[in-house]
């Protein structure tokens, strides 16, 4: 393994994910989401890396591969063109010639897929690309398959007209990245798809790709609220108890697989149902019910709080306030009474409106997104699904059931209530 | 008692009782009302019934009646006219010359009005009317007694022209039915009186009718929150610990006269005060309060919900409330935050709309009064004595301050807040 | 000391305290405010008592002054016109010739002040000045100070040309009251400043005014957010665990340096941080948590209701609340629901109207001020400092976010919700 460059595309922009940003970076039990793979990688032996960065996160990748002396990185930055076959172009002096393995780094996949993968190496195969079945449509390439090959991959074909139920995500090999490379010169698109079809353009001229099947858990952050599903997915590998230096009141009660960072206080009836972690420094106040939650460092859940199936940053405030299938950045606080509402009254999916355009989310429970410094009012309430930008205020009161963009102030209207003589005493 | 029929008037329509449905069979501790009476007759020896039904419940007792083996039961609808008089004249043929005894059916009182109508009956009375006195006016027919005798019956009389403080409530006897199908032809009104009248004109041609005092507990249900003070007459029934198969958190405190049925959870620091039931399968989530309620059958009364002196129908959904002297039917669910108030900021009695005529309740705790498939949205409050028909919904926010008829959605303007930018950040 | 009179000046309107009213009877730990000067003056020695009162407190004082017999009070309404200098000439009669200390009664200060004033008296100053340094500007009188003697006093300097760091405080001893009443005649001025300009007349006369300077704790009420530092000031007063015949469950976890009177519930886990004061008769609800707060007789907290470091008078109900750093005049309730916002979401200091000027209260945490008998619906939110008159009401979901004065009735505008027809169940 250790001749195969690994060329990690993050150079894309992250609009799908706002209000959230800078998505390989955001914290999954205290660790940046795109560690995980990375360590995982060099666990099964991939020690060469090549990952395109942007100018937004290019410095947090410097200091992140600091942290793995393992390793060799190089740090590319990508063009000004987007897509997957210009991030790939922008590392060409790094890779060519080479082994490569092309991973999107917000994919999270089990260790069988690498040992998999290795198994397959030892038959040598001119490229591999791995797959795996979804229900339902899913947005990206779907693949062709005839007896353990790949014959055919299509980037976002019509719902209608999918070729199978398998799907691509990227964990694509090549025996010699020139293959790749030289094939992007061959195809003329206007649409965001070069990658596939220079695939796709190979697999026509007879080069062998194996397919590479995969079963297991595949997550991914495409829409803010895969936080969701990715943060259930890292929770669920907490196993028994794990309590730092923390002072839990003797009434608290404390399930099984739970992790408890150092420097927690727990107040008095407080309640945490596993699997749930509760990073440094933050203070469950008295009465409240953490239920298969994260919650970053540094937090304070005031009074009486409510937290069920959310993912929630450092140095969020809560007091006396439900949140529920919710998405919290960094530094987000809640006034007194101010609630999410997670499901709908008609019980229908919660839609939402990204990048102008309306799509399903495909969630009954869903709550609210916010992006850092939000701050709400006392006994305002977010509708399911409503996404709140970067250092917006909502006022108290507000029933906010749109999107807020960033940096704005919403507040009740001034005349929302009227003033009269009260006659009781009079 | 066995040669005596009894005829039970179920015919009527109940828009009284709206957003309530069906009133007879609104559950009470796990059985229909008027499951009660019929039951309490049987086990004083009267096993022959003639029911007066109408299109909507007549399956429904057909239903009820199978439950009850040890006596004989015969259906028949009421017919197009509405009133008493009509009621008993659809029961004709079943009724014809036989000992009668007429019974309203959402009337509840002790067992001693029953031990004391046999007694009298050993008299062989040609007829006989029970009734109770009352304190205040009380919209029924009232009775002019001398020496143990009823002389004259007046239905609704002006509340300053009631010629006694005697209520009859329907439990009126007559040794040969046929006097009183035959005085109903003698009679002529365009008012709903003719029962009463038929009854004063048998007066008025000498039958002798004796009055049969009551004075225990009777209750009814001509207004939907009569329903509170039915239920707190059935919860006073509960006597010690009644606690089945159910699984309750050990910090959970529970007082005596508590009902819980089979599959019941109780979670932590959970507190219920008798008298309180609480219907098979329900879960009262962590650090709720039940204060002198009745909750039905496969409830979740969610974190940090505190009911009070209310009755809880089948399948209802709460999630951090307060609800407070309120009357809920069947699948009835709160958002977050939603609150009921019960009772007004200057502490005056509650009024309510019955049929487009604003009554008082003489309550000042009263809550709300909300029919099936009512759902109300998070931190949306409903003001005391509101009542929201069936399948209507409340949106988020919003304050309820008038009924809101059976399939509706209300919710808040749509330019209730105003959005601005952030000075703060720019 | 036996031979020195006091003069407390008490016959000034309260018209800055607004909501509250009569702010030297206003309680804390069970006892009007001006009794504990009173107490500690008599305790030091001082029992010859002159007070000038005005028409609305003059009753007060008789029954209060009832209740000190080692000491005599000699009681003088205030004429028409307001002001200090006014206050002691009121009082003439009763001061002529005399020793005289005058006071002023919302001051409250520990008992090294009179032991200092003790030691100072034994050079016979022809008169004293007691004042205190302060960081940041004070609206009062300043002193100019060499060597141990007071050069000048100037009241209210504009902010940049205060003399000195140095407040006098009203703790002003003369040997002979007759200098300063006579001054009096001696100024000219139409402001309100006559009582320094004459102190001012005698120091450049040459009479010598001793500096008393003091460096513990100097409570004052001018404004009404100034109870909250009193009542930190008194609560920290207490010690250890006082608890009268009180019912308190046993999950309820008291900290230390908490008071309970006689009489009170506590129910099951409620939680009382210290210093906190729960006066005689008051009943602490489930699930509450009381932190650093005096709340008076009498009171029901109900369910769920948090209070933290406020100062909550007498008869006063809660349900469901948050308080935060407010101040609750007597018979105050708030419905289930209703919160204090006691932090702006731009973490700036909170303004407050007095006598309609805008003024900075120096708080970055003020919740309300509620005059007596004030009302407050359900989810009803009240903003940073607002202040609410007496008797006023505050109808549910409304967010108060200026001063209501009092006697009024706010409340939602009636036409803030539609009501459509819900498309689920059509």
């Amino acid at each position: 393994m250790k001749d195969i460059t690994v060329l990690i595309l993050a150079g894309g922009d992250c609009s799908r994910v706002w209000p959230l940003e800078e998505k390989h970076f955001l914290q999954f039990c205290g660790r940046p989401l795109i560690s995980y793979p990375i360590s995982q990688l060099i666990r099964h032996g991939l020690t060469n890396f090549v990952i395109v960065t942007n100018k937004n996160n290019n410095e947090m990748f410097e200091r992140l591969t600091a942290t793995f002396p393992g390793a060799s990185f190089v740090l590319t930055q990508q063009g000004q063109k987007p897509g997957m076959a210009q991030a790939v172009i922008s590392a060409k002096e790094h890779i060519t010639g080479k082994k490569l393995l092309v991973i999107g780094p917000s994919d999270i996949y089990e260790d069988i897929l690498l040992v998999d993968f290795k198994k397959m190496l030892a038959k040598n195969p001119e490229g591999l690309l791995a797959g795996t079945a979804v229900s339902g449509y899913f947005p990206g390439a779907y693949l062709s398959l005839d007896r353990g090959m790949v014959v055919k991959i299509v980037e976002k074909p019509d719902p209608d007209k999918t070729p199978s139920q398998i799907i691509n995500f990227v964990f694509d090999y090549f025996r010699n990245s020139n293959s790749l490379l030289e094939s992007f010169d061959k195809i003329k698109t206007d649409k965001d798809d070069l990658y596939e079809r220079a695939i796709d353009y190979l697999l026509g001229k007879g080069m062998e790709f194996r397919f590479l099947p995969y079963k297991g858990y595949w997550g991914f952050l495409k829409y803010p609220w895969d936080v969701l599903s990715l943060s259930a997915y890292f929770l669920g590998k907490i196993e028994g108890k794990n309590i730092g230096k923390a002072e839990i009141a003797e009434s608290a009660v404390i399930s099984d697989r739970v992790y408890i960072g150092d420097g927690v206080k727990i107040m008095e009836n407080v309640k945490i149902t596993g699997p749930s972690y509760i990073g440094r420094g933050t203070i469950i106040g008295d009465n409240c019910v953490i239920r298969e939650s994260h919650i970053g460092d540094n937090c304070v859940v005031g009074y009486t709080s409510e937290i069920a199936r959310s993912h929630i940053g450092n140095r969020c405030w809560f007091h006396h306030n439900y949140i529920g299938d919710s998405v919290l950045a960094d530094n987000v606080s809640l006034g007194a009474g101010a609630v999410t509402a997670n499901f709908r009254l008609d019980e229908q999916p919660v839609s939402s409106v990204v990048n102008n355009k309306k799509i399903k989310t495909g969630k009954t429970k869903l709550g609210m997104i916010a992006g850092e410094n939000v701050r709400i009012g006392v006994n305002a309430a977010i509708m399911p699904g409503v996404k709140i930008g970067c250092n917006s205020y909502v006022g108290s009161g507000v029933v906010l059931d749109k999107d807020l963009p960033a940096g704005k102030f919403c507040s009740l209207v001034s005349n929302s209530y009227q003033v009269a003589e009260n006659k009781i005493f009079k």
